[in-house]
């Protein structure tokens, strides 16, 4: 497979992260320090820039960045790159005070005070204005600089303002979604309903807290416009850099299945996919391993968002994080485990938040390579430069790609819809977590799937899993239906085809769009079930006798009208004996329904055999080991984690283990959190 | 008993509920369908025009009800009767937005944006303006229409609303109420107590939630003014209707013991009373007969309202609710069960929110009669459909009445002041299910009491318990002593007449207002207990002994002066041996008082003993089963239903039962979910 | 040792409370019998005029005090002192109605509507103006009356404005903290972080909810500010009654471990110490030994801010508060139990909140001498009066003041600062609770700690305990290295000397400021635990072996550079082995080190270490017993308490025990809830 390396004039990986030497300004001493620990922890790159507005342009048109390109230089002498960020993440005091218009209303409409960081109105003219030209004079300073790697949009895109501003831009925004025809907009959010029929698109307002929050579709749109509107406010920097002759690739710092927008309609106007991770390990709710499966799926989110190269974990933090209900120091070896994840799943980067710990302020207690006490003896920062120095010794794989054939899908406004919907339960609905319980199947197969959205290319994969795909965008059943009819295997669940993308209830009977006869099969009721309700399935056997029994829980449907073959029965309750697994053969391929939540490997016969129509192979792991496959032209790594602090032994594993140079071949035994690279 | 039918016109009983064609109009094929499903089920009722205001008047002035009157003559020719609403539940954007002051404001008196269903003034006079408008074009074109059955106002009145023009008129009825002399205020409020005292009705405000919320009797008086705010509503749309001519009975739907509104003020002033009774079966807390037994305990309460006719139970959910933490269905068999509970009680209606789906917005997942499959074959279809033929089979039971000896207090502004009353503990008042709990035990021994207020007319009963009876309305004092010398039994229990009407403590010992006669007794303390907290009484027997102990719970009075006769006293904490439950002979009759908290069937044998004395039998029944009779000029109608799953057998039953039409003479077996009505 | 009667034309102690003749005086019965009451009770002070305002004042201007006086007058001529309030803790309807700027805002900078209590602007000139009138006066018309023991500013003075008013006297205390230089500000902010930096004060907002509030210093110095507020207008109101005359002294009710205010500032402004006591007693979960041990280390903490007098209990409830979650009345004997605590602990007043109830309004069910029922046979009213006899029995014990060697560092901006750290566990910080398990463990050996300030003295302390001492004032690290070198025995904990009064983090390791020679060590991490896990300290014997094993919860440090001797070492984790109490021999004295929370009685060793070391005899106590010792010039009294509702005996005891003038020799016996006052 080609291999495709991010920044070719890097060798290897990135490992590096955020540094704000503004603070240091008149401490030299320091300044001086921080490089020679850098180099020692085996770094090469470093973002600046994140919230340096304020030093940028301390008063108001006094632009200078005089500070940043020496210690760019400097960084550079020492073979240290930097990506640059546009300062726009956060304001100084002097704009909010001039231009007010630059902070965000709240979900009531009122008016921030200046302060903190995600508090600017994407769609202030006067805030824009001031970004202009602070972007364009970066640009026209560091474009083209050797040490410049690329161009770090803002920060942490995230939030919605309700200012009147945005109000109108909702509306305008509304006005191009439907046609400009009111009525349009009043069928598609069904407004006679409660009588909240509109007469013209400037009656409209945001889902106030205190106002119309009531209809669905409103409520969604929203969400899709702020979504449009941070990726218009991001468009806007990166039209300003190109315009002042930037040439560098450009990324956003995207979050962890960030909720409030839908990444996979960003995704497309930035050059590479860069996201922050942030594990919560040694909790008090879960192993160690299944945390590093929740990292892996978020890791398989960005990862496939972009398939023709690598992604960046942008950040992640040595040590510890300080704003966790319970921070707590990784123990010895997670560090490497943790980033080393990053690098098997996809990832050309290892980069943290921070270089070194602010002294004041509300992350002075944040993790850092360089620590308060300011030696390069503390536990972390030999950790750091370990790591340094092992991804080093594997930088061959830097540019390799993955190469999926398993895919889940995951569209934002589904995950929105069903959590808005008034159905169901409201703590249980669990969306993630149901994907996330799909994903992790695959995995201890040693299976890695792909997270991708409805609307993407589906070329690739043999294997299509949509649980809860309540919302159906247009033409969807019918890609579902060609995919089977192909001979892919689909894989449904309860509450699948509901509603359109409007959020109308397909007519008819569930799933709707046509997918009825995809499954052979209709939906009567969704039952929801209390923690303490008691039901369970059995599974049918070949011979088509019940074989074991898998508890339900939450959710169970009534089906009706099935003509797909039965896979499992319900056991009780008043839905005892009718189906709730269910297999239909439908052109080439197989459609598979999965009507009540189970556990997933309570029916781990249903992927072995979709796997096995697929003609993927598999083997189970051990449990709490991850196995990440990057292929480059001529080579392929395989990478094995430990998630759990005892050893185990892997089987059939050959190739040479690159991180210890020695040649592995059948049994492979990974310590405790521990890391094998093996090429084959 | 004479009967007294609602509605002469209609045979039996009315089935049917909510229909909202106007979702409608662009599918005519769906609106035959409807016709033609609804006479299938039996349905022979439709409440329309809700929520139509914006398809009734799409822009200001120009108001159209003819796609209105085209439904209403097609079902009217189909044999299905009309319920037609003003549509003032909710406003149409236009509204809002030329009237801002139709929107409420909140209880920092900031007023909300437009949306949403409850959030108008009760007193903008812009908006009433527009109602007036509406209501009278409604009447004018409508009243005399032959399906036309009743006028139901607005939709679930509810709310309050902080604005302005409610701060003046909250003002106004202050003044009216204290003769507009603010010292009669300031005392009766004892406001010199944290120095809040007024000079003039105009300094004071409503309750803010930033502002004063620790007057109580500006707390309780806010609620009666809210009360009376609400009513008045209601009224200017009565007397609109009415000026434009129309005289069919009017109603508006109340709320299961809905808390923002005394409805014992608002009862007198509609003809009909209708409610929407939406239980949470089969939930994670309790059995479904106790959940009946809620429902049981409204109805009584609405029933007990207007005793000389049936009422409505004006919406119920076919199958499930959409809006609860959990929403599931309704097991098969209980929606006949819960629909003829509340013929058994008193209802001779059974109505449903909704006929069909919407198909979207935010009640798109609420049950319906007819689903979004759109088919007459469901599971929910067919349970609808069975109901309606039996309700055509016990329609000689329509017009029957309630004849009950027992009632049990239950006063809203009593209610609100113990709630709001800075004493005991702050979770475990529990005013409403000490109520239920005396209701459930007279139930369980086959005696259906009345819910009625201190305030009404007491002459039809025998037996009256007012637990927590802390505020004493002017004369009840001297209402429970007349009712008690002339033969009544009286049960009360701790927390009973601490305040007067404006809440200010009765000064000599409780229980105030000349009752520590009645009762032989004065209390000094009551003590507040925390869970953990262990106390019991010993019930002593004639003997004068000790026979068996009950545990209490949560509070328990210190008793002194005690002249009347000791039935148990306390056997442990400080109050050991002091006397915890007392029965004083006065006149004719017996006042019992019960000092603390028990369990009702530890208690059992005061019930029993009231009951001997007013000369009622009882029977105890069998756990879960219910038993109502409703009374014709010539018969009786015991109504028989089985909350368990399991079958039980009831003794001592003899007549025709109705439903199966075989006689039941000594034993009467009843399904699990099963229902009997038995003619005597 | 010299005594210091606080009022000497009293003999012996205050006994009283509250007392609202105003809320009656349409009632001289009600009047005239309270005196007899107060006289039977041995009651000889009241507290008047606290909330009087809307009395004095009905109208703007119309001033009268006659009823006040007159009241006063007959108080005093039966032998009961008044302590006369400002009335400034609630303002009349009329003051706010004119004058909106003595209202409040809110966090969000929304100014509040009238009413409640603390609700006004301690900043508003308008406000000022008013309450220098009304002061003025009070003093003019009762200064120097016979009757008259104090003044009492005010009322429990409390809570922050976020008003405009506010926010500039906010910007102007800054310029002149940070010598009116911003970049002094941005230093100490460090607010180049997350673009924070300023250009001038006035740009510079409080902390609104939804502004500004990331920014630690920011947040500490409003705390403070807030502080200096409460304080500069405390002033203004003592000033003003100077002004006008006043000479007897000041005072103003402080509340149990108040959070908004540092109490250590404002004790240097009023003459003497008070607060308000209100026990939770008999709770659901602690003993009530437990709850009064936290009433031990109130006491302790307002005691010890003027040594050299006595405090006042300015207010407890007889019988029960009525504003708890649970409001339980104190069991016999309770009432005498706590109320000799206070006065063994140092206070010579026993008083109430209240003399009489409220007969309206949010207190009405509040605990007061004379109940509703109006008689002097209440349980409660003879327990007081009891009480009152006994007050009298001890009446020598007056001014006698304590004589500790032992003290607690109690810092209320460390206290802020920690809370609001962004580190360690969200709800596990528990520096309160920290504090008082030293003091606690102390208490169980019969040795009574003081709690102090970092910034008071400490000449008279041989042992002083800092836990958690995260923020160090400038010049405490070398304060604690002379304690330590001049032969003190001082212990600290995890989370000591983290940073500076700024809040900007000691640089080159932890605990910074020096304190790193004193305690020979130095921490580079501070792990978090959850609950859940676990992990353990052995303690090391003098022959250098584990002894026994300590459970460690919450907070673990690494220690490196360990100079010190090593007392207990991890057991396990990623820190086995390593050192976990230190003890460094410094100059004549040693300087102890905990870094892992524990329980205290397991580490017992270290207390009695310590305490042998400083020469202080110590004998543990029966569980449940305190033991609290008061000087005279030639006597000391013993007060032994007994939290238990068992008897306990306590051994080697000699004396006259004055409340039954028995001698005891040897052993004395404590009933359950007993007390007895031992003088040797």
């Amino acid at each position: 497979m080609k291999t495709n390396k991010l920044f070719p004039q890097v060798e290897g990986f990135l490992h590096g992260g955020d540094y704000n030497p503004e603070q240091w300004l008149d401490r030299p001493d320091i300044l001086k320090k921080d490089i020679e620990y850098m180099k020692e922890a085996g770094i090469n790159t470093v973002t600046m820039g994140v919230f340096s507005w304020s030093v940028h342009e301390p008063v108001e048109g006094q632009i200078s960045f005089d500070w940043l390109a020496e210690i760019m230089d400097e960084l550079y002498e020492n073979g240290i790159y930097t990506v640059l960020a546009t300062p726009t993440g956060a304001r100084p005091a002097w704009l909010d005070e001039k231009y007010p218009s630059a902070m965000r209303c709240d979900e009531m409409g009122v008016r921030n005070h200046h302060g903190v960081r995600h508090n600017h109105c994407m769609q202030s003219p006067e805030y824009r204005e001031k970004v202009r030209i602070m972007d364009s004079a970066l640009a026209e300073r560091f474009a083209g600089h050797p040490g410049l790697l690329m161009w770090h949009i803002s920060n942490e895109l995230g939030g919605y303002c309700y200012c009147d501003t945005c109000r109108k831009k909702f509306q305008q925004w509304l006005a191009d979604r439907y046609d400009h025809d009111i009525e349009k907009l009043n069928k598609a959010w069904w407004t006679t309903f409660w009588s909240h029929k509109f007469n013209s698109f400037d009656q409209i307002d945001p889902p106030y807290k205190n106002g119309e929050n009531c209809v669905l579709g409103l409520n969604l749109d929203w969400k899709r416009f702020s979504t449009w509107s941070a990726t218009d406010f991001m468009k806007f920097e990166i039209d300003t850099l190109r315009g002042a002759g930037a040439t560098e690739p450009t990324t956003t710092n995207f979050m962890e299945m960030f909720y409030d927008y839908d990444y996979h309609y960003m995704k497309d106007f930035i050059d590479v996919i860069s996201w922050d991770n942030y594990p919560e390990l040694h909790n008090n709710w879960q192993t160690d391993a299944d945390q590093l499966l929740e990292r892996s799926f978020n890791h398989a989110l960005f990862r496939s968002m972009k398939k023709d190269k690598p992604f960046m974990m942008m950040e992640s933090a040595p040590g510890l994080v300080n704003w966790r209900p319970f921070n707590k120091y990784r123990r010895p070896g997670m560090h490497e485990l943790i980033s080393m994840q990053a690098v098997a799943t996809g990832s050309d980067t290892v980069q943290y938040f921070q270089i070194r710990k602010s002294r004041g302020s509300s992350e002075q207690w944040h993790g850092a390579v360089i620590d308060h006490i300011g030696t390069n003896d503390t536990r972390v920062f030999k950790e750091v430069a370990k790591l340094g120095a092992d991804l080093k010794t594997i930088s061959e794989v830097a540019g390799a790609l993955s190469d999926n054939k398993v895919a889940i899908l995951f569209d934002w406004d589904n995950r929105w819809a069903i959590d808005d919907a008034w159905a169901l339960a409201k703590d249980t609905k669990n969306f993630d977590k149901t994907c996330m319980s799909i994903y992790n199947e695959f995995m201890s197969l040693g299976v890695e799937p792909d997270i991708i959205s409805s609307d993407m290319d589906w070329s690739d994969y043999k294997i299509i899993c949509a649980p809860m795909l309540y919302v159906l965008h247009d033409g969807v059943g019918e890609k579902i239906a060609d995919f089977v009819r192909n001979g892919g295997q689909f894989m449904s669940t309860y509450f699948t085809g509901y509603v359109n993308k409007d959020l109308l209830a397909n007519l008819g009977g569930f799933p709707g769009d046509g997918l009825s006869q995809v499954f052979g099969l209709r939906s009567e009721e969704i039952d929801t079930l209390y923690p303490e309700d008691k039901n369970s399935i059995s599974i049918i056997d070949k011979a088509g006798k019940p074989s074991y029994s898998a508890p339900v829980s939450d959710y169970q449907e009534l089906l009706r009208d099935v003509t797909a073959e039965v896979l499992a029965r319900y056991d009780g309750d008043y839905v005892a004996g009718k189906p709730a697994i269910t297999r239909n053969s439908y052109g080439e391929g197989f459609a598979y329904y999965v009507a009540c939540r189970t556990n997933q490997n309570d029916i781990e016969f249903l992927y072995r055999e979709m796997l096995e129509h697929a003609g993927i192979a598999y083997t189970k792991l051990p449990v709490g080991v991850e196995k990440h496959t990057r292929f480059a032209e001529d080579a392929k790594y395989d990478f094995y984690l430990n998630g759990n602090t005892e050893d185990v032994t892997v089987k059939d594993v050959a190739g040479v283990e690159l991180l210890t140079g020695e040649n592995v071949s059948g049994t492979l035994v990974l310590k405790g959190y521990g890391v094998a690279v093996v090429k084959r």
